[in-house]
């Protein structure tokens, strides 16, 4: 017989006193243990699917940068992804899951701490998962957040004042807003329904782009003579491999927040989840692919690319209760929504570079709001809400999310303004950052149209 | 304790009451509920990577084409994609599983509906599925014959012609022939053996093609003078991507075929067919690099990628009973065969711009018939089928998928030739479709060579 | 009610005889099968991740090459993980875990033979995992090992001493020199800690490279006049991409290399392995970003890339044992090596065109030493190993790799550099390895800069 592969033999000595354990009390069976490692499972396996989705951030912001523009997109998202998983280490995962809390705001600010290695089953949470699995699930959530802000703000903002951005916000803000739902706190109380985060994560991404892009303002030539001058993408096949990638990540993203797989019904609501969010995909691309077709005459494939992320983006807070015909028409309409919106934003000369506002704030407070229409949630047991009361108390967490998300990060735009400077100088701008900021091309065998 | 993450408040009232059916009678045990639920994680995990295909054929086929025509390229794949996503559940999966019919065509047409929000263990299939993860898994595969049309036909074919292709080839023709073997019609009953679609997926994606590429006719200049005009790829490194995407895709699509991972003996059989789908891909690359080596004395990047390629769809049709031998030299015949009909296709003037009909309809017929060498196909309980009685129901399936879809194909092309019109016209196939059909360049910051 | 599927009907009727045999006695039940599932599922899951790998390496060294030695180099990466996977079926997998030998070398030598179709689960190894789930999950790691010597030798190297040189690593160093540790040899016994390979994967792939790299000489033109002359990466969003496919793969290695999952105990561990992994590649990459920053006043988004790897590298000796602080000084003193030591070796005028050596060879043997900071090993039930006596296994480990390495990979190149020759001509070189050994470009279209 083939001998066992002997890596780590060390684990199995660390594993005697648990067997040991075994022998006095009959070890736990799979009707037990069975949830709870099917679970941790599930966030490993959507947690890998979500931290892939930085690589399609990277892929979709460095396809839709000018060539001059891509070593610092490349370099942003990296690094963004990075700060993140250090921050949410530090001190952003227990803000925002700080157990009993008030409801606001939590102040006990210490970094995560994982279970013991051979963690017995009796010392195990079986009816959740390993904390291990669900902070590394949780973490890739917040990078998510930190790289719609990269995309927007891509072309004209210092690496430096960014990643300090990017440090507050993936460590506290993020943690905070996050902490009134996911965390338990006041939202979640009033009954707020946001399944995976269409305002929890995509909308608050956007709303702190938006506040750095006014303040920020537009790139050289960008609106000049009240005309808007386009500024195409350089490498359309990395942006639509970008999407690809985010596409098969959300399948992570929606499906792992079930936050369960041991079940019947938990394993089978993560597979209707998968297909409503294959779906919202899909009619979001072909929503813009249509309408293109239509106000254009000519398809769009940034507008097909954004189309289907926003379809993704609107089904993320309700991809459980709909059907596929809902997911099907809610998807459509974030792709609807981004086509309409683009050319909105260019109107009031804010310049968000790869779409990710229309995308991610449009698109993520249109499925907010959709979730009123499947509405699950009930008052009381026994008790449903009514649609109309549903709706407000989602309009009034995506003004939450808003308000404090928008003016937090507004004057902390405002302070690094002040303080470093936010923006390159009109040279280093025109010559493009590569070799501006960080002397280093990103083709440079390949000679500029 | 930390706090639970309380996403999808509502999930657990709306389990509530099945909680109480729990009360009244014992919730079932995982010796119940684990075969269930260990093959709908494996349809979604497959089902995942399957997804992924998607992406590699948009990498490959953006990489085998000309700079000018990446745009539309990328377009329409993630296009085909979506359109697939829709058509699949508005007909086609339920034309493909009609349940009992006449074995040849079901005339129940009706959209996909999923199994209710939080299923109750006492109304799944316990001996299976969830619905939404075998639909999830099913329309991945559907995606992929659309794919493989997509790119023999690059470069000339109109966008929209193109689409509404997709449409009748992804909600009718694919399910229809793949109603009589996978929906357990005639050639199921006759004892044809397909295991996860060389023939059904791969030759049917060809035999579409095919018709296509000899309707269109090949691209200008290609062939001049009685010589074939090499038109290379406009970037190896995305081709690359592509099959390597592919070849990762293709452990779900084999894997997950085996359709059950609930007990030991179906966990073990998917271990094995991941293992042998590695090593046909794996001797598909080396048969090719060695082959191209002799014959050209030069080994082409082109030709290995496809003879892997070629490799994994020989190995389809019957991944999991050959030995890793076996499955050595039947990707190698694959790998072989691909080298020898790239050059074979372009005497007879069929110009397939990505070498697409070698790989999947050459190789897919190779495939199917090598199962006969591992037939574990019986007539009758106890009583096996011979080789040659076995290689005879292959054949009678080649021909009848064959048959049908090249016919059905072809007068749908036919059709759309006649009304619409499906090649671009001169002037912007030689400008490149991107700018004369999209006004959009894949690559503008860089000068054509 | 829907009809099942009917995919390989043949399946069920195979699966008979024991279907028959659990009428007899009663089918084991998920409490002594359950374990079996979840480590072989674990090894799939794991082994597809450190698939992409593969993808991972070929895309990061074909952005790192100069656009000219594209074709080639993605022609070897290709090529490279298709022998590895023929060479290890072949003799790798048996002499690297052949049972009962003398330690030090096994002499049965036969290819691997895979489990029966349908196995019964009396006749499964039921405390570990399937045969050829623990065989496609090894061979990934071989295959990332001649990775490592593709990128060190890139842009001067020979198609096909290169490739005969995989044949041997693959087939014979890195199985012989694996069973010591992971085939229960000498240095197991020795008590050496090396839990996911950042010596017997990384250093191997490293000293490999290494005897290459000096024997082989610089490329022209890279070190003249007492200067180094930069030569950049022709498409560094490539080589990003391929950075986030290895950090995404690296999940699996470390992950998987739990070997088991189907406790509460193993799957927590499987997670904490996860967090800490994410953790020392986000630090490695951090410290890379600040040190460049520090020491040239600008980022260098390569050294980041390599600053993340040489993280992973650093933590993969032991990523379940720290805490996920000690994985972010761990990681980050990775990165910090990597920044040191790229100009150091072209002090020495050892042209290393990725960096492979940093990053695997020397991040490889200080996350080897690092382990004694967490040493979980005991010498005799209960007697724990100090720090003094733990590290100087890790030396006496690191030292017998390096040795054994070096010379045979030193010999073998030796000996093809007497007999076929390992470097292209001057020419050949200066015009690029695709047009003059491949006749192929990788961007046709595009003119050179």
């Amino acid at each position: 017989m083939k001998l066992l592969n002997t890596l780590a033999p060390a684990a199995v000595l660390i594993a005697l006193p648990s067997l040991g354990l075994a022998q006095d009390e009959p070890a736990p069976g799979f009707d037990e243990i069975g949830p709870y490692i099917m679970t941790t499972l599930l966030f490993l396996v959507g947690g890998f699917l979500v931290f892939w989705m930085a690589a399609g951030f990277a892929m979709l912001e460095a396809g839709l940068v000018r060539s001059k523009n891509v070593t610092m997109q490349l370099t942003k998202n990296i690094a963004l992804f990075s700060i993140a998983s250090i921050m949410y280490w530090f001190i952003g995962f227990n803000i925002m899951y700080p157990g009993d809390f008030n409801g606001y705001l939590a102040f006990s600010i210490t970094p995560t701490v994982l279970e013991p290695v051979g963690l017995a089953a009796a010392d195990a949470s079986l009816d959740y998962a390993s904390v291990a699995s669900d902070f590394f699930f949780q973490l890739m959530f917040v990078a998510a957040t930190a790289s719609i802000v990269s995309g927007v703000l891509a072309e004209r903002i210092k690496l430096w004042p960014f990643l300090i951005f990017v440090v507050v916000l993936t460590g506290v803000l993020y943690p905070i807003s996050g902490s009134w739902q996911w965390g338990g706190g006041w939202l979640s109380e009033a009954g707020f329904s946001d399944f995976a985060g269409s305002t929890i994560v995509h909308s608050v991404g956007g709303w702190a782009a938006l506040a750095g892009a006014i303040i920020l303002g537009p790139r050289i030539g960008k609106y000049k003579d009240g005309k808007v001058n386009p500024m195409p993408g350089s490498n359309l096949a990395l942006a639509t491999l970008g999407t690809f990638i985010l596409w098969l990540g959300w399948f992570g993203f929606n499906g792992g927040s079930q936050l369960a797989a041991g079940t019947v019904g938990d394993i089978t609501d993560v597979g209707r989840i998968f297909a409503n969010t294959n779906m919202a995909a899909a009619s979001g691309a072909i929503a813009a692919l249509i309408l293109t077709q239509i106000m254009y005459k000519k398809v769009d494939l940034t507008m097909v690319l954004n189309g289907c992320l926003a379809g993704l983006v609107s089904i993320t807070a309700e991809p459980l209760a709909p059907s596929l015909f809902d997911s099907l028409w809610i998807g459509a309409v974030g792709g609807v929504i981004v086509v309409l919106t683009v050319p909105m934003l260019d109107k009031l000369k804010i310049d968000d570079v790869v779409g990710a506002i229309p995308v991610h704030l449009f698109a993520g407070i249109w499925g907010t709001l959709a979730v009123a229409f499947n509405t699950r949630t009930e008052i009381s047991e026994g008790v449903e809400r009514t649609f109309s009361q549903q709706i407000g108390v989602q309009f009034t967490g995506i003004l939450a999310y808003g308000v404090f998300t928008f003016v937090a990060a507004g004057v902390l735009w405002f302070i690094l303004k002040a303080t470093m400077g936010i923006r390159v100088d009109e040279e280093a701008e025109i010559n493009g950052l590569d070799t501006s900021e960080l002397g280093m091309e990103a083709y440079p065998d390949f000679s500029k149209g």
